[in-house]
């Protein structure tokens, strides 16, 4: 099993976070996420120590709340002590309709818009991770509004291709976000924001991209990060209190992938940062991370039932489930890997190659191909594991299907962490 | 201009259906979807006229509900005296609401759960279109517990491969849709359908793809669909009543696409369909149609603001929107090609090469690459062509974005057809 939060049991079925899965389909219907609050809270855990130990003391992972929102997530980074990274005012009408203190949130995105800028300084948001000329200007200009100093980190394109998918690698020079440190443009930025009265200058922020695997695109980016606040330093004087190292970090979700130990590579991070800075003879910054698919990605899981097979002799199979892409858009967009099980029969020998075909009118709304499991008939449960992440945050309602709903498996109680969408929820703005 | 409804008026501003577009935006905010009803109700009447011209009188078009779903949209429909076209329980529930008599309906998809035949059956579906084997027997029992006998057609994989996005081509016997004509499944398949007794055969379906310009694909399709008509004659004694040739018509989104003649090519296949049946000795059937995009596409259009621009000297330029894959994802999806205008400076040369990147924390975020625009700055106008099919039916909530509103523009009066989401409605199902 890809997770040690999987398993099989005694009448073959297959297991999530100590449940039968058979069961949980039962009881919640299906289509339904499932989601391993313990995990949430072990992998937020695995981060805040790493991160303390090998940073210091301020030092702290921020939650990308992207990859997985509602309410009740933030309920639980607050108890978890995490900060988030919010990326727009629906998350930030999210974060505080839980409660969640926004002096520990940093606000992202490659255009907010003067209607964020106000309503984020209405909320007293911690930090702004500044992209670009026109938004600094904007943010200044709010701020001088309401005669405060806003707390910003600039967004700097470190330059580095760690290799994954196109679409979701986010930290070349040509990328849409941040300025580039290597066109110059960096540079010229930090000396304008200097100048701004109404805006505090922390320190800076990069992300290199996402579902990584290697350890050294992060060593590359923290040294590139810490090289430019170097120079910063030299050049105007500015030291960097905050350096903000983004996401990224891989999950498992084949046998193919390896098992990361995200302790260990903070740990290495941790090391090269102190060596480097002490031969760059600038002070240990605060450090920053933002996980979010490494924090839920694998507290997910995706429960369908099977309306049928379809064996198209010479050609292909295919088995049909309740959901598709409107739920799980990830293999649509960019073939993103699945490990599929049929959950009610998880002993039986996996001997039909199939695709699994979601239920929408088009062609491409397909969860995976080219999986093996046992042929499956109408009304057996299909489970499709690591879907925590990037699932119910990017869910349409595509075919007007209603969103699934999010179950919670806490230690001692499952609840409902978003209800299922009714019909009438779907016409609700219908005038 | 690539359609007659957009043009420029003397301040310099794009106007759509007549009106000033940097107007609309004033009124409605951006990002908002505008759909011109006079276009819709346009094409539903080329469609309606040609087809009763070309195949007889029974015969009609079926808007294909997914493509752009709301239940105004079902109320044009009625009023056009259009049939649709159904792929789920959450589109006939709009249907329903708007008052749309389901005995004119069509039930699609390669998966309709248990739940969703007794819905159907609730309504009094007019037909199913019924995928596989499975769905039959299981379409056939729920009519019998009923005590009725249901219409369907039967979904034929004719074997066409129409050379479009790989995503959105549909016939070929390798899809997940329908039972294969070239592997014999659907000779036997209508074996099948002839024995039960609570079903009544009507006929037999077909979807070869989308955005189809050619008009050789349709005229293949129908006649492989007549010669197998022909031979279940032979080999059943079935003559069958419909055809259904669905939808697929491509549409001219950018100025390097076609113009497209719909009304002369269905007077075309017309003449192929008499022209065969009389060949093949076999009564000429109602012929169905099913257009989606080229009822509303471009009847479509979205408006953006402009965050503002980046240049990355000696790599590439972007203009930020304030909306993105949430909206229209098919960019993200398909790299489907898009026109793009600078709505209020609609005349300015067009000279700032660019991608539009969308306001979402993700690289692949855009809705064209390499447009040509005159260099826009923080509070421009963006329209965006062509999108009233596949992206207020496709949006999500990525980013937790609110979804944008549509906008009505009908001939006397201009009205909401569905509400802008508010920050509220995010969290309505978070517990």
């Amino acid at each position: 099993m890809i997770c040690n939060n999987l398993g099989i049991n005694a009448v073959g079925h297959l297991t999530f976070a100590g449940r039968d899965t058979v069961e949980l389909a039962k009881t919640y219907g299906t289509p339904a996420y499932f989601v391993d609050e313990e995990k949430i809270r072990e992998k937020c855990r695995i981060y805040k120590a790493a991160m303390k130990e090998s940073f210091g003391g301020a030092s702290h992972p921020l939650f990308a709340s992207k990859s997985l929102c509602f309410k009740r997530l933030y309920e639980i980074m607050k108890e978890e002590g995490m900060g988030v990274d919010i990326v727009s005012s629906g998350e930030l009408y999210t974060a505080v309709a839980a409660g969640f203190p926004l002096e520990e949130a940093y606000f992202h995105g490659n255009n907010k818009t003067d209607e964020d800028i106000r309503f984020a300084m209405d909320h007293h948001m911690g930090h702004f991770v500044c992209d670009n000329m026109e938004e600094l200007e904007a943010i200044d200009a709010e701020a001088g509004k309401r005669g405060i100093v806003q707390k910003i980190l600039l967004r700097l394109a470190p330059g580095i291709d760690p290799h994954t998918q196109q679409k979701i690698n986010t930290g070349r020079v040509d990328s849409k976000f941040g300025v580039g440190i290597e066109t110059g443009q960096a540079e010229a930025a930090v000396g304008v924001v200097l100048q701004k009265k109404n805006i505090a200058l922390c320190g800076y922020h990069c992300h290199i991209g996402s579902q990584i695997f290697e350890y050294e695109p992060f060593c590359d980016a923290a040294v590139i990060m810490l090289k430019f606040a170097a120079q910063m330093k030299e050049k105007y004087g500015y030291e960097a209190a905050e350096i903000n190292l983004g996401g990224g970090m891989g999950v498992r979700y084949i046998e193919g992938h390896p098992e990361i130990d995200y302790a260990e590579n903070i740990r290495g991070i941790g090391a090269l940062v102190a060596k480097t800075c002490a031969e760059l003879g600038i002070r240990m910054p605060t450090i920053l991370m933002e996980p979010g698919r490494s924090i839920v990605a694998d507290a997910g899981l995706t429960l369908y039932t099977v309306g049928g097979t379809k064996v198209i002799p010479g050609f292909k199979n295919y088995a049909s489930i309740d959901g598709g892409m409107p739920d799980n858009p990830r293999y649509t967009l960019y073939e993103s890997p699945y490990t599929v099980i049929l959950a009610n029969r998880a002993t039986e020998e996996a001997d039909f190659n199939c695709t699994i075909a979601g239920r929408c009118c088009e062609s491409g709304d397909l969860i995976q191909e080219n999986v093996n499991i046992p042929k499956p008939v109408r009304g057996d449960i299909l489970a499709v594991l690591t879907t925590g992440a990037y699932n119910y945050s990017m869910a349409s309602n595509y075919n007007r299907i209603p969103r699934p709903p999010v179950i919670m498996l806490a230690k001692d109680r499952e609840y409902v962490g978003v209800r299922r969408e009714s019909f009438a929820d779907l016409i609700l703005n219908d005038m």
